[in-house]
C-alpha cells in the first residue's frame, strides 16, 4: 500500500532516520530526456533548513538514480532513485522512545504494527515526501512533452488570507506566499509561533495551465477524487477543495455553473474539472495543512506501558508544515496528471489506433 | 475504472435512462447473513420523489440479488446487484441532445469519449449512485459483525448552517437535517430556490462510532486519503474536511492537538484520525456539495456543431443534492471501512497466526 | 478477486443454478460498433447440448446488454451483460449436497468458505466460462479495429495427437478437431468413455495472427504470464504451453533460437513471444485439460460431517471438457491481448504525443 | 508493470549492467524477525560464479536493508533490498550494441521502447532474479511462521529425466538434481554443450509442504493460475504443469480424480490444488527451461539498421539456466504463498472477527 497510480506509478519506501529513503517510479514512458539537474532542484526546493521560516534540520536530499535511465533517456524500465539519510540525530528521540506525541502517528502506529520505528516518527515523517518530490520530478518532465505546467504557492498562514494569486512572486518567496502584500504579516505569524514554541497551519494552492479535455477516469478514477486522494496523504493535510469547493455551498446553481462559449468556459467555478474529467480550463485546488504537531510546549499523553506522562519536545521541527508541504502537493498533482494522461490515451477507438497504425 | 476497493471491493455499471444499473461486490466474507429489507430500506432513504425538498421524479429503485448469495447468507463469490430503471423519461432529454448543459459533465464526456448517451446524463448522471448505496448496504452488514457503526445528515443548506449534530433526528427529518432549530430555515431555502427554478448547495456529516484502532495503510491507502478519495467521487462534490478540518488551519499546534488520557483523547479535532490510521475516536467528515447544476433558467452554452446557444433545461431535478447525497456518502464511508477493516488483518503476523493456528 | 485485466479489465459474477450470470468489462474504447448477433455466436459456439460429443444440458446462454452500448456503440463506460440461467436442475444435486465430490472445488470451496452453494458446483462451475465467452466477444469486436485474428483448435484427445492446425477445419468440427484425419478417432474416444460413464483429457492450440509487436509489459505483466495466468483459470486446466514450450527443453540453443532475416523470423519455435513481448510472428499456446471429473462411476470420499462414504454422480456432463473448454481458452487470448494493447500504447512519448498532439 | 502480488507485493528495479538492483517489498505484516544471514544465504544458492556447472561471472550478490526492519524485525512498512553491481563488464556488449541477439529480447525491448540498454540485456537480463530471490527470502520468513515449506530441484536436463525427488540431494547437488542416479549424465549434458558452444534445457520441480487448505482466490486469482503467471515470468520459461499436468491429459476421469479418506486424499495427481484452491496436499510444480539463448555459435539475424547480419556472441554464460532457475522458481512460489496467506485471511466473517474481537 505504498504505491500510488495505475499506469504511471510510484513506490516510495524509507524512514527518517533509516539508511535511506527513495522510490521506483514504474511505467514512465521511454524516450524522455532526463536533467538531473532539474531533479536536484525539485528537491531543493522541499529541503529543509534554508531560512528562518523552516527547520533548521539541514539534509543534503541528493538524489541518485539507480536504474531506469540510459545515455540520459528513459528506458520504459522502473526508474529507482534513492536519498540516503546524512543528517540523522536518532539521540534526539530516545526520551520519546516509549511515549506517544500528541497529534502525531505514533500511538496509532503503534497499536496497529504492535513495534514503531519511533526515531523521528519513522515511516510517519514527513521526511518521506521526500521521494515524492523525486518521483513527482520525472512526472514533470514528462508533462512537459504535453506542455502541461503545474505551480503552486501558500493562499494563507495562521488565518492570514492572501487575496493574489501571484506564482512568479510565490517561487521566489521565501514562504512561497502568492500575495506579495501578505508577505511580512505571514511572516510574522510564523516566527511567532516559532517564538512562542508553537506551531501554526496554512493553505496551499495548487494550478496546472494547459491541461487537455479528457483526463479523468469515472466513476472511481476521476480527476478530482484522485487529486483528493493524493493531497490528503499528505502529512498534516485536513481538508481538499476544487475550484471555488467550500464557496460554492453557499452560491445558487445559476451563479456557481460556469456557462460555455466558443472562447471557452466564462468562469472557472469549477477548478476544471467537470463531472470529474479536465474541461481544458486552469486546475484549481486548495490543500489546508494543520498546524505542526511538533512543538515544545508541555502536553498530557499516555506511553506504552499506559502510563500517564506529560512530554515536552526537543528537536528542530517546521513552525508551519504548509510552506515546503505546497511543493509536495504540486508534486503530488504532477503525478496525479502523469498517471491520468496515460489512462486517457485509450478512452476511443480513433486514439488507439493512432498509435497501431 | 469503475471499481473501488482493494479487498472489499464494488464494480457499478448503468446509465440514467438505459436497461438497468447494478453493481458486483467483490471479496466480502462468506458467512454474512444478508437481510435484504435491510438493503432495500437504504435504497429507500436515496430514493427520489419522496417529498417537496427532492426531485418529482419518482423510481421504485428496488434492487435483485443475482448471485453470491445462498440460503440468505453470503458465500464469497461476488454479489451481483441489478436495479431495473422503470421510469425513464428519455423524450425529456431529445431537446438536449447536442448542447452541453453548463456545470455538468455533457462538455467532459463528449470530448473524452467522442460520444455521450446524453439521455440524463448517461453515466454521470447522480442515479448511477444507487448502486453505491446498494453496494454500501453489503459493507453495512459487514460492519455490524464488527459493531462498527456509521450516521449521517445534513450540517448545512444555502450557508445555514446547523450546530447540532443529531443524527437520530436527521434519520427522521425530511431533509436529514442534524440541528432540529434549523430544519424550518434550511427548508425554506430549499423551496425558495425551487420557486425560482435555481439551486443551492449543503454540507453532509458522516460520523463513525466504534471504530477499531489501525484502520488505514499508509501511505497511499490512508484511511482519510481513501475517504476523501471515495466522497469526491460523489456528484457534485467540491471539498472535503477532515475533523476540525479547515478550521484547524486557523489554530495553534497546542489547541490542535489532541493530548492522551488512559481512557482515551482529551478531544478529537483529528476527526479520529492520525498518520492516517483510525485512532478508536469517532471518525467525522464533512462533505461539500455544489448547487444542483441542473436549473430551469436561461443559461448560455455551445452545441456539438460549436454553435452557441441558450439552453433551458426541463425535467424534474433535486433543488438540493447534498440532501440525498448524504445517504451516498454515508454508504462510500461504509464501503471504505469495509475495505480497510479486510485490508488491516495482516498488519501484524499476530493476527495472520490467528487466522491460520 | 474476480476481475482480470489492467485497462481492458472484465468481472465476472454467478453461480452454476443461481438466477443469472454474467460481467462488466470496464475500459473498452468507445467508438466500437457492437455486433450483437457476433457475440451470440460466440456464445453459441460454447453452448452446451449441441452433439453428442457434449453433455445433452441444453442452455439458451442469451446475453442480454444493460449498460455501456448506446445506439450500436461502446461509449466508453461499463458494458454489463447477463445471462439469465433457464434449465436449472437444482434437484440433481441434492443427493451430493453434503458430500465432496472426487477431482472436483467441493472440498476446497467448502473449508475456505465454510459454506457452499452445491448446486452444480456453484461458482467453480465451468458454466461461469459463457461469461468469459461474453466479455471476450467484446474484445475480439475491439482487436478486429487492430486486425488482430485468434483462433482455436483441438489437437489431442485422450492420447490422440493431431499434426495439422487446420483452423478452418476445426471450426466446423463437432470436435472442433485441427487434423480432419485424427477426427474419428478423436471422437471415438470421446464416445467410448462417455459408454463407459468416464471421461478424457485434451489439448487446446490458441494462435494469434497479426499481433502487432511490443505487446507485453516486463517484468510481472509479460505477454506470456498473462495468458498463462488466463489459461490456468480455466476449469480444468493443468499444464500451460508457449510456443515449443516443452520440446524446447530437449533441444540445444542453436536449434531452439529463431534466427533473424529482414523479412521475419526464420523459424518460430518461441511462439511469437520474446522476453515476455510479442515479436510480430504467429503466437501459439497449448493449453491442456485433464479428463473431467464428473464422471458416473462410484467412486470413495467424505461427507461434510467426516463421514467416508462412496458416491456416485448422475446428471449430465461433458465427457471431454477440452472441447469447449477451447472456446474459452481462445476467449481469454482475446482478453489479454486487448488489455495488453492498451497498456503498450505508453511505451514510448512518441505514442503518447500522438494521442495529445 | 513491475510489481507482483496482491497483499504481499513486490516491485523490482535495475538493469544487468547499471549501477544497482533491487526491490521494494509492501505488505509484510510487522513482528517477523528477519534474519538477515538467511537472507544471504538465499541470494549465494542462485548466485553464478560457483562452478563448472554455471557462468564464470562472479557477483558479490550482497543485499543491503535499507527499510522496513528496525532492531532487527519487520515494522510493517516497506523493505527496500539493494545489490549494487559489481562485476560489470560492459565492454563485452559493445559488438552487440546494434545488433539483435536471437533468442533473446533485444529485438522486442528495442520494437516496443525505441532505445534499449544492450549491456547484457538490460532489464530483460535474468540478472534481475536476484532481485525476485531477496524478496523470495523475506516471503520464506514469513512462510516459516505458518510452518509451510517449499522445495525445490531439477527433474530433468536435456532430456534425461530422473525418477526421484530427492531434495535433501538436490540441495547438496551442484546442478541441483533430484535424482542421484541422474546426476553424472546430467552434468555431462551440461558440460558438453559448453564445450560445443551451446546451451541446454532442463526442468524444475517445486514442492510445498504443510500448505494450509484454502489458499488461492476464486475465479481470477486462484492459487494455480498465479503459480503459472509467476513462473511464466521467470526468463527462459517457456511451460508450467501442475500436479500430473501434461500426463493427466492421457488418463481417465476415474484414474485422474483423487478420492478423499479422512486421512486425506488417496493421491494426489491434482498436485495440491482443486478449483483454484490449495486442498492441504502437497503441490507439485513442474518449470520447463529452454536452452540458455546465449550461445558461442555463429547465428544469422539483423541490426537496428535493418542490415542483415552474422553474430557471435561472446562473453559468460549459463550452459542451463534451469538450474539457478530453479532457485528463482522457488522463491517466486514462495512469494505467490506469502500473498495468498495474506488474501485468504477473509475469506469467513469468522476470521475476520478473529482478528477484531
Amino acid at each position: 500500500m505504498n504505491s500510488f497510480g495505475q499506469r504511471f506509478k510510484f513506490t516510495t519506501f524509507g524512514e527518517s532516520h533509516g539508511k535511506a529513503l527513495g522510490c521506483i517510479v514504474d511505467g514512465v514512458p521511454a524516450g524522455i530526456k532526463v536533467d538531473e539537474e532539474f531533479i536536484q532542484s525539485e528537491m531543493n526546493r522541499r529541503k529543509p533548513g534554508q531560512n528562518a521560516y523552516a527547520t533548521a534540520r539541514k539534509e543534503g536530499d541528493r538524489v541518485e538514480i539507480l536504474s531506469g535511465v540510459f545515455e540520459g533517456v528513459t528506458t520504459g524500465t522502473p526508474i529507482s532513485m534513492v536519498i540516503f539519510n546524512e543528517n540523522q540525530k536518532s539521540k534526539d528521540y530516545t526520551n520519546i522512545k516509549d511515549l506517544f506525541r500528541p497529534g502525531h502517528a505514533d500511538f496509532t502506529y503503534y497499536n496497529k504494527y504492535g513495534v514503531r520505528d519511533y526515531r523521528g516518527g519513522g515511516r510517519s515523517s514527513a521526511r518521506e515526501t521526500a521521494a515524492r518530490v523525486a518521483a513527482g520530478a520525472i512526472a514533470k518532465l514528462m508533462l512537459n512533452e504535453l506542455n502541461i505546467e503545474i505551480q503552486s504557492g501558500i493562499c494563507e498562514v495562521d488565518g492570514i488570507k492572501g487575496t493574489k494569486a501571484d506564482f512568479k512572486f510565490a517561487k521566489a518567496s521565501e514562504i512561497f506566499t502568492l500575495d506579495k502584500d501578505k508577505e511580512d504579516f505571514q511572516k510574522e505569524a510564523i516566527l511567532n509561533a516559532k517564538k512562542e514554541h508553537n506551531s501554526v497551519g496554512g493553505v496551499a494552492l495548487v494550478n496546472v495551465k494547459n491541461c487537455p479535455i479528457g483526463l479523468g477516469e469515472p466513476l472511481y478514477f476521476k480527476l478530482d477524487s484522485q487529486i483528493a486522494n493524493a493531497m490528503m496523504s499528505i502529512n498534516a493535510v485536513k481538508a481538499i477543495e476544487i475550484g471555488d469547493g467550500i464557496e460554492s455551498v453557499h452560491e445558487k446553481g445559476l451563479d456557481n455553473n460556469d456557462e460555455i462559449r466558443n472562447e471557452g468556459f466564462k468562469t472557472n467555478h469549477s477548478g476544471g474539472i467537470l463531472g470529474g474529467i479536465s474541461n481544458g480550463d486552469e486546475i484549481n485546488v486548495k490543500v489546508y495543512f494543520k498546524p505542526t504537531p511538533s512543538i515544545f510546549l508541555k502536553q498530557e499523553t499516555i506511553d506504552t506501558h499506559d502510563n500517564e506522562v506529560e512530554c515536552e519536545l526537543k528537536g528542530r521541527h517546521d513552525p508551519c508544515v504548509a510552506i515546503r508541504g505546497s511543493v509536495v502537493a504540486e508534486s503530488m498533482m504532477a503525478l496525479v496528471l502523469a498517471d491520468m494522461a496515460l489512462l486517457n490515451m485509450s478512452s476511443k477507438i480513433e486514439n488507439v489506433k493512432k498509435v497501431y497504425n
